[in-house]
């Protein structure tokens, strides 16, 4: 790095020139014949990070190392390590056994292969396609998972079949039944799975949802008024670099081409002071577990996050389309294959959003009265895996509220089904020939905690009823019921499953720092109510892979470059090696209290499929909040202005005929004018105006 | 009623005219010295109602009938009917050990009596308050729920106690320690409660969330830029009356003086056929059990809708405070205890919002893309108990999923401890002196079925794993998993609780019509995740008072009048005899299969409180959905005008520079300057604009 360009922060994502820096240097070491499968940042090593943050004017500064994955000619694979500073490759292992991530270019490779290959062109013939319409034959790749007849040595994808009648139609309508396997290095096709029951090619007329499909179907509904959405000052945060300042919150917003969105040294300014949340914060992993056991769909449990990369799939936003109002926008840059640049525009975009009520209150005496609107922050990334999109809103709330929002839409994955044939109850029928199976959307996200410090012990907290029976003088009417706190202070005893009847949360403590009312620890509290018990079973295929998805909760000891919990190469690993998350709470005994901990919360919904989720998903929420609890010493919001406050002694003297008391002593409540009928607010096509 | 008046519909709430006219008959028969306690319609019999929906034009109009409760001057309790077209009382009965509902000027009166009373002012001293402060004296006065020591015969209240060193001070960071026992009949105080520990009046300078309070903490943030909404050609929903159209929804909103908001009718335009859903739709009962057990804090479990009512506490609300953008309000009418009206302007508030993306494809391939952004409606109340807020939102989606949204706001119950006394786990010091108690919010949603008409029945639907074990030829690969379902054929096989490990929800099913391609019910699922057990135990107070608690799901058949699940007379019940819901459910061998059902759901939250609640509560949300399925043939909202699309052969024809695909076939995409920068939808701030 020449010395006078301005120095990325540690945490910054590695910038379009250090990924050429370094495949230069890659080159020059190991020739010019390599396929660029990774190249990222590799994070500061924590506890220097650590000093830095604390002391950026003294302390050594962290030194940017690209993370280096390369895939050579022979399909050999290569992890490295290049300190961007010196200039030098510090480490090189050929690795043996491990798939690194599937690339977007490696999947795009895949179709036009199937096209060509004679015995796919057999089987569409089977199914009842001519060979003249191979242009119309479209596969989805997925990862294989794990196929024990292959393995992990060689480079796999498994091809999901479909069929396009016209190139706009939705392809997901027309599924093949056979499903080729597709090795990306030598580009063949090396095995074909036929099902012994043979689903010929559906006739039905196509069902679209692109604008000549609608236009078939009546055309598009012509009564939606505007809403329009304008900030004619601008936002309310600053950026500095990555690092974002709203409400009192400051943080660092890093992307990868694996998580996608991380979050590093997220802080609350809390009335001068900035106390430190977490350290780190992103979805590190998922799993979408298919609930057919009819071979091969066992096969389709993508690990998501792990096996595509929620970065590499990210798509470019738009303004109007996927978020509204005045939005900042932050690229991404990736290297591809051959060892160039790839630039997704727009890969985040941050913005504000109106939010509702923040608080009221109403004293029914008089009708004095509180109004304060709330505002949120959302930092958004889309991403598409092949049939599925998933929305990903970080919501940050004035009140020290963190909101991780997903939205799933896009399309199902669907399989054939012969008229009148039996899902068995796997599947549903959601358009005629069209079987889609059900499956599990399972989060897992990684809490690098900070709270107040890097000592932290995680509680799971219980509602529970008083132990002493109606009647008894300890709960004579029965009533009693207290918070029941069960320190997770092991490895194993962290290990812990949801409760809805205790509606159980887990919270973030430092118990170092005690509140000065309450008496109970400094904390964020984990509020989470969709997390379906993983639905393979203990001992399958996923429960081996997807080892993080076995508990609600896991806790483990920080440790540099522990950030993955289906392990660093997901691909193809059959589960049968403890790696990842596995491992690093393999040592049950090992202690977590007052230590700097990371927790793993695995999360997600369980979907059986309708017709009203085809051709296309009205999106599904899934949503989880962490709350500070014993953090703030009191409402930590009461100083946003009011849109509307008038005290008892207000009231009081404006009965009493005295002065406008509203406007003169309430200088902070909004204007009078926005709270009738003003510009941009107005109270239009009721009967009635504004209360006040 | 004269005759050239507009008529009424049926499901409208009596109009002020309507409620006079009920008052003069009243008052003709039965003296004018009657309080009046409710004049509210009788909803019309369902089987003449459902007869004049499907034939307004030749089938009788159902008769406006008045609903009457009054309160004669020496405390007996009165039941009426008046038909208000004949303008005749056509029922009247003398009740006996029934109280009805607290009116807000029944509640209002209490504090006035309890500061001159000889021993109130005695206990004040007490608690360290001079004589001659007696006006800075408060009490809430609540329900006395149920108290053996009075039963029911004499109306009562409780009042918990406050001080306000200034008239704008937060009274609940200065409770008191003793509680008077009021009679409104006889407007004095019968007795007080005195705790055997005393807690003298805290002297902790007081922090308040008032302007001067805030000002006083270092004054308002000043850094929160606006977000101005606009729709400058106005809404895009339709009122008749109070029936509203909108996205293919038409339903009527109605408002009582107990559950506020109440829906009848409500139904879906499905491609020009006018599918029924739901018959009546609302919020008919809540109890908020604290969970302190020593006397008499076991009192505080109010029911506030049967108890006070949701309709009595409604706020009026105002634009830019309690909802932005373009508004349309509708008002409550009520009579007066003395027989006057009373108008709550703006009693509730309907809008719309932009809600997000509502579905989003790309392909891979070639980046081709839908996006579609989502409207919702919005049809809001907020009422004040007390000391809290709830702010109820009914969210209507467009593709048929139905959102009651709630948000908890206001301020805690507070009771006051001394220095260093233990809250025994009880409940939490969340200010110097201040124990906010341990508390539920429970509120049982009533869901009056008729999902393609009114013969339903209702599923129990739980993600299960397959029996299969590992490695058997039926699972080989442990994958398999399936939706159970189970019939609740009875009252009594339908008492269910939720079970988060299977994510249970509850299908509203039409076993008559199923869908064409899932051959499933046409159905609409409750899907709800915050459903905490009751924490009073089996045989506790409110166990016996609120029953409908005791389940998260109970299903009834059908019945006239069979509305509120606590009762009628909620006040002072004290649960020994079955009433409400506990006594329609009590045959458990009814069948409710295939008959026109009801479906009584108890959801809410268990709240520990935390110092960020103090002394004003940051908006806590609370949600649940209803949705469709196999309801519609496929996606409801195709037709809904994406804001982009571009499809592949316009993704080729571009690339080829052939002319703007985009403008020319993509006609009903949005314009391309919202895609952009336009007017309302700047891209500001950015590094980059619109990725297009």
């Amino acid at each position: 790095m020449p010395a006078d360009v301005r120095l990325p922060h540690p945490f910054d994502p590695l910038s379009k020139e250090e990924i050429e820096a370094a495949i230069a240097i890659i080159k020059k070491a190991h020739g010019d014949n390599l396929l660029f499968n990774v190249i990222s940042l590799q994070e500061p090593r924590k506890a220097q990070m650590t000093a830095w943050l604390e002391n950026p004017a003294s302390a050594l500064r962290p030194v940017r190392v690209a993370d280096v994955v390369v895939i050579c000619p022979d399909g050999k694979v290569c992890d490295g390590l290049v300190d961007l500073q010196k200039g030098t490759i510090t480490s090189w292992e050929e690795l043996d056994g491990l798939q690194p991530i599937i690339t977007v270019e490696e999947l795009q490779m895949a179709e036009h292969v199937v096209r060509k290959d004679p015995r796919v062109i057999e089987q569409c013939k089977i199914s009842g396609i001519a060979e003249e319409d191979m242009d119309k034959v479209y596969c989805d790749p997925w990862t294989i998972g794990y196929d024990e007849r292959w393995g992990n040595k060689t480079r796999l994808q498994q091809a999901l079949m479909y069929y396009r009648p016209d190139v706009d139609d939705c392809q997901y309508q027309y599924p093949l039944d056979f499903c080729p396997i597709f090795d990306p290095i030598r580009k063949e096709i090396i095995h074909i799975d036929i099902p012994k029951v043979r689903r010929p090619l559906s006739k039905v007329p196509a069902i679209n949802y692109h604008p000549a499909g609608v236009q078939k179907q009546g055309g598009f509904r012509s009564d939606l008024k505007p809403i329009n959405i304008t900030q004619p000052e601008g936002v309310s945060f600053k950026m500095t670099g990555r690092e974002i300042e709203w409400q009192n919150w400051k943080f660092h917003i890093g992307f990868n081409y694996r998580e996608g969105i991380v979050f590093n040294n997220i802080t609350f300014n809390d009335k001068g002071t900035e106390r430190p949340i977490f350290y780190r914060l992103s979805l590190v992993e998922m799993v979408v577990p298919y609930g057919n056991p009819e071979h091969p769909h066992q096969r389709k449990h993508a690990l998501d996050i792990g096996e595509y990369g929620a970065g590499y799939m990210t798509n470019s936003l738009s303004l109007g389309c996927d978020c509204k109002g005045a939005i900042f926008y932050l690229d991404a840059e990736f290297p591809t294959r051959a060892g160039g640049i790839r630039t997704i525009k727009n890969a985040i975009c941050i913005h504000e959003e109106d939010n509702g009520i923040l608080f009221k209150h109403s004293d029914f005496r008089d009708d004095s009265v509180i109004v304060t609107r709330a505002r949120k922050l959302i930092i958004q990334q889309i991403f598409t895996a092949a049939n599925y999109e998933y929305a990903i809103q970080w919501i940050f709330h004035q009140d020290g509220t963190i909101q991780p929002d997903i939205k799933l839409t896009g399309i199902l994955n669907t399989y054939s089904m012969n008229p009148d044939e039996d899902t068995n109850g796997w599947g549903t029928q959601v358009y005629p020939g069209v079987n889609a199976h059900n499956h599990q959307h399972l989060f897992c996200l990684r809490i690098d905690a900070n709270v107040d410090g890097p000592k932290n012990t995680i509680f799971a907290i219980d509602a529970v009823q008083a132990e002493a029976p109606v009647g008894s003088p300890g709960n004579y009417y029965g009533n009693a019921f207290y918070a029941q706190r069960t320190k997770l202070a092991t490895v194993g005893q962290a290990k812990t499953e949801y409760s809805s009847a205790t509606m159980r949360t887990w919270d973030i403590c430092n118990t170092n720092k005690l509140h000065p009312y309450s008496g109970k620890p400094s904390s964020y509290k984990l509020v989470s109510r969709e997390i379906p018990g993983l639905m393979p079973k203990p001992g399958s295929l996923v429960w081996k892979r997807a080892g993080f998805a076995r508990h609600a909760v896991h806790v483990t000891k920080y440790r540099d470059d522990e950030l993955w919990p289906a392990g660093r190469h997901v691909p193809q690993t059959s589960g049968e090696q403890e790696v990842g998350l596995l491992k690093w709470s393999a040592d049950e005994s090992e202690s977590i209290d007052n230590e700097d901990v990371v927790l793993w919360h695995t999360f997600g919904l369980t979907h059986f499929p309708a017709p009203e989720d085809f051709p296309v998903m009205p999106a599904e929420p899934i949503t989880l909040l962490l709350r500070p609890r014993h953090f703030f010493s009191n409402n930590p919001v009461m100083d946003v202005p009011p849109s509307y406050c008038i005290t008892p002694s207000q009231v009081a003297a404006k009965a009493q005929g005295v002065g406008p008391a509203f406007d003169k002593n309430s200088a902070y409540a909004k204007p009078e004018k926005t709270c009738g009928s003003c510009h941009g607010e107005n109270g239009t096509n009721g009967t009635t105006d504004g209360a006040h």
